[in-house]
């Protein structure tokens, strides 16, 4: 079938097969008799459902046992005060940032406890990443945050740091929101990583925790019940309602991921060779152009999200009209760096960023 | 077509034109080439999806202007935290028990608040409601909170009690999760209503928020800006991504809604002469029948929720497991009521609960 390309950073385009399926079975899931949006989530039939999306997931991330797997509700934004409500105990903790939402992230925690900042790329504009070796860590920070991918900025970490190489004993915290599940997590560097649902994982509405177990029961007495992951985490993400829909599309996803297959490589690993190629495609031809550049440094440019920039801006909107009209949907960058941003999640087929390239190198021939 | 009758009391039964519209429109929402799941919610498209939401909503429940709607997460258990979060200043807040709703609501607000109770049914095991007059309100409370349906307990308060009159200045919330958009609503009694969408409003993952613009930023210092009632509103729901397919599917849950009619009456109005009537004919049968019982006053039985108990509880797997066969589901009372509950909100038709009733009769007379 013949679909636009969607670029959009999120909620962002899924695979057609998961939608597809769940149109099929939208007033019969399974011979219930019921829509998956119409059973009380205490049944065995969303029992199923849920069980299934934390044991793929488990299985695609490879995530260890002493982790545990929540399903939330207030994606990323809400989980900035989530997280220092229950990993802070009010004291200090340690920030790198990396771009807008370790910034948002920052900003946020900074109502709960003492947050420092580590290290930043504020001064290059966010188009770089400081070493880890460079970081100004507090030996007493009670974790240690990091967004592995910045959706805006287009920054990527390709390596998580190794905390204790230096020289700290706090977790890692990852919002890996914007890059979960297009390549494997060392989950030997991470304490907690979360991530709104909407980019790779499925619809907007869901939130992924995965934390390690010994992280859980120190909520601050301000917590929300149902945002304290221990009470989560007993009650197997079901202490309140959960977003019963959006788990099911995500367990959808899960079963999608683990049906790729990319030579040997399958699942995970799979979109991850996929997922290099993507972006090799897109970055190689950008940085051939005169006509477009991307400003972030090699070393941590994004696989996701690759923001770019016309040389002659006064071109953006003639740009994004003909990507339109040639089924290139939601390129316009994030007001606050302007310019375009083309997001090639997972869903987003090597086709589709094909397509992209050769209506770039058109359009730069038409302005010639 | 012919479905099964599903009982449950949320995540529930949704009006199966609304199903089929959105398993028909799955892969593109008219025309734009995008599954709602896959829309930015800053485009366009999801802009006029959530205008429209808000539009019919105010519509359709008689909001006045000066209350502004919020979309939200988390649901009714999230928001027993976020409304002392938002109102309470950490002061003074009264409490009409009810049944298990407004009791965990009572425990939840007393983290953040000094909580009182104002009344209570408790000694009758939550089958009656006390009368406003015999409240013991305290003058100084930020807020009463009453929980308007018991969705548990099947109790419902079926005249909003008029505060003013009652000597109290103290805006009264209401949790109306089970309840909402199956009757009118007086907002002169009203300060803050809100409600999972689950029962009647659409699927899991979006609460409702209608709030009297005088209550927005009061919030507490330690209230997470993802739930900070005035952030909420002033980013039309939208601060952080908002459950796009969730607000989606509520949205053609109003259109459908404002479809329905009854003689002379449309929307809301008719579907409380529906709900009326739907009860009448299941409270009506069991109260002639020595077999079955309901045990609410009947002053305060609610219409949506119908708990009831065969007189032989050791029945009970039989009559469960030969509703099922008869296409009758879900209709397991709460683990802490026990017996069966029908909830029969907006999209139960009549003819659901004429079959259950004709169950009933003749499940009574093969137990002769």
């Amino acid at each position: 079938m013949s679909r636009p390309f969607n670029f959009s950073a999120g909620p962002a385009a899924m695979p057609v097969d998961v939608l597809q399926e769940a149109a099929a079975e939208m007033l019969d899931w399974h011979g219930s008799g019921m829509s998956v949006m119409e059973m009380s989530h205490r049944g065995k039939e969303f029992g199923a459902i849920l069980e299934a999306a934390e044991r793929d997931l488990r299985e695609l991330l490879a995530v260890p046992e002493h982790f545990r797997i929540l399903f939330m509700q207030g994606g990323g934004l809400a989980e900035n005060a989530i997280v220092p409500l229950n990993l802070s105990r009010g004291e200090s903790v340690d920030f790198v940032i990396s771009g807008s939402w370790s910034q948002k992230s920052f900003k946020e925690a900074g109502r709960y406890c003492s947050a420092r900042v580590a290290a930043s790329n504020e001064a290059d504009g966010h188009t770089s990443l400081p070493d880890p070796a460079s970081w100004q860590l507090d030996p007493g920070a009670r974790y240690v945050h990091l967004c592995s991918n910045e959706t805006i900025n287009g920054v990527e970490t390709h390596e998580l740091p190794d905390l204790k190489a230096l020289g700290s004993n706090a977790p890692l915290v990852i919002d890996f929101s914007s890059h979960v599940a297009s390549r494997p997590v060392d989950w030997s560097r991470v304490g907690l990583a979360f991530g709104g649902a909407q980019k790779n994982l499925g619809p907007a509405g869901v939130t992924l925790v995965v934390v390690r177990e010994d992280l859980l029961g120190h909520a601050m007495k301000s917590c929300p019940s149902a945002f304290d992951y221990k009470t989560v985490a007993d009650n197997r993400s079901m202490y309140n309602t959960p977003p019963t829909f959006a788990i099911y599309m995500a367990g959808l996803t899960f079963q999608w991921l683990k049906r790729q297959a990319e030579g040997a490589l399958t699942g995970v690993a799979a979109m991850e060779a996929r997922n290099i190629a993507k972006a090799a495609l897109l970055y190689g031809y950008i940085d051939q152009s005169a006509f477009y550049s991307n400003q972030v440094a090699a070393h941590c440019r994004s696989r996701m999200n690759v923001p770019f920039f016309l040389h002659d801006e006064s071109r953006n909107e003639a740009f994004l009209a003909g990507a339109k009209a040639a089924g290139l949907l939601q390129l316009k960058g994030h007001k606050s760096v302007g310019g375009m941003r083309a997001s090639i999640y997972n869903a987003m087929p090597i086709e589709g960023v094909q397509a992209l390239v050769a209506y770039m190198r058109d359009f730069e021939k038409t302005q010639a």
